[in-house]
């Protein structure tokens, strides 16, 4: 997906928000604005939103020498998470279709998410969730997808969100191998937030090798597209997968919540509906 | 007040939506956040927002070529009072202290806003403002103040809220000055609005001069100036006025919701509080 006139105020938004999670200095958070306006200039609009996520996420570091903002959050996030695991595994193994269950509550954890300015909170979003239709619904070929695979790649989003695809994983009943960034940035898993998940039990976990808030083929390792190119099924989480992996040409499940005006009019929903949507060659 | 970072991001999608409103042909719009992106950098921290927002909407002009982008809306929303005017003006007759529930109305009005992201039902919200709180509540001062004065400055704030003030100003009944500004501006009052809102058999009308959604001082015309220093009382509506006049040494009462997080930080409220406060030397 290109990047939109929308997406340059939520970008110095979020350069805000970062600037303001890494330090208390506010003279070096107005050095991070004044620095991320002028770039915005040149973005080209075939950048998919994340690529200048990366180059955002790159100056609040450099800026306040904090390299993870988020590391509290996303340490809260996960303990949230596995505090309701037990119960939330409980509810898909009493449910008359485990599979939907998993998948409906793999999509209420994307409402994890602090690159969106957007408060949440987690139980009552997956109450809602639990209810809520989708707006789009290639559960059928999903379910057809994953019978005829051997292996799936399941791309993660965020920290804490994590979780809720672990429950997911345990109920694909096939090996599975769990991608994550390459380094912390906003509240993205990386491969200590999926050991701290308990991910590192039901599924092999590698980087994609990426800095970005998302995954663009290009910027990720070689080893990692070979992986892609070559899986049987790949389930990709959240915007910042789609953003990146909209137009990749093969066929992505994406499972996310619409959260801004952007993702919701390139999908063809309305923003908060949820979407599990197959894109690219439907097999 | 001074401006926040926190207003960057909301610059860039005041330029967005006003590009938009101006012009169906998005590369113009492209160009106009192309050059407002970069400006950003040089807003000293001393400036209001309003003088800001003068810079952006004459860039607006100048690129789509369109002065008045929400001209129709600003039509829109003065027929839509009028609807209204009749009842209100009952409401008011019939009430136990008509002062204070013109008082209500006029702050119920400053709902009408297009340079915040917010969108709103007109009648839904003055019924949920006939009932709020005030946050902040000088009403005492202003019914002194106002029984003091031989006569009262009133500065308007946007096209449409006129309808509302002249329902104040009704019951003010002490000779009134409605101020508006001197072009048009985001959906800011104007005087061929206050004449459409009926408000020429109420008040006199003059303009501060500005071309700025707001009121600051030296942006004024010196017989602006003059009046505002001479004047008895001086009552002002909306976010605009507050940023330019919360500083000005003299006492003002400011009639507004609080519609961004800014500015009720400086205020001390939360956001969509309404307040009438007397800044300045208290009376």
């Amino acid at each position: 997906m290109k990047t939109f006139l929308d997406c340059y105020p939520c970008f110095l938004d979020q350069a805000l928000r970062a600037g303001r999670m890494a330090t208390g200095d506010e003279s070096k958070v107005r050095e991070l604005m004044d620095r991320v306006g002028p770039i915005l200039h040149g973005i080209p609009p075939e950048y998919s939103p994340p690529e200048t996520g990366d180059l955002i996420y790159r100056m609040v570091a450099e800026v306040t020498g904090v390299k993870d903002p988020f590391e509290r959050s996303k340490k809260e996030h996960i303990a949230k998470a596995l505090d309701l695991y037990p119960e939330l595994n409980k509810l898909i193994g009493q449910s008359r279709d485990p599979l939907l269950t998993a998948v409906r509550l793999a999509v209420a954890g994307n409402v994890i998410d602090l690159g969106i300015k957007r408060s949440f909170r987690l139980e009552e979003e997956i109450r809602k969730v639990l209810r809520q239709d989708f707006a789009i619904f290639h559960f059928r070929e999903f379910r057809q997808s994953l019978e005829e695979a051997r292996s799936v790649l399941y791309i993660g989003d965020n920290a804490g969100e994590s979780v809720f695809d672990r429950l997911l994983i345990g109920e694909l009943r096939k090996p599975v191998t769990y991608v994550v960034r390459e380094v912390p940035v906003i509240n993205d898993v990386t491969r200590g937030d999926a050991v701290a998940s308990g991910l590192a039990r039901e599924a092999e976990i590698i980087s994609s090798g990426t800095t970005a808030p998302g995954t663009i083929l290009r910027l990720c390792r070689p080893e990692f597209i070979k992986r892609f190119h070559d899986a049987d099924m790949i389930i990709a989480k959240g915007q910042g997968n789609y953003e990146g992996l909209s137009d990749c040409g093969r066929t992505v499940f994406f499972l996310l919540m619409a959260k801004c005006r952007v993702i919701a009019a390139d999908l063809g929903v309305q923003e908060n509906d949820i979407v599990l949507k197959a894109a690219g060659k439907i097999p």
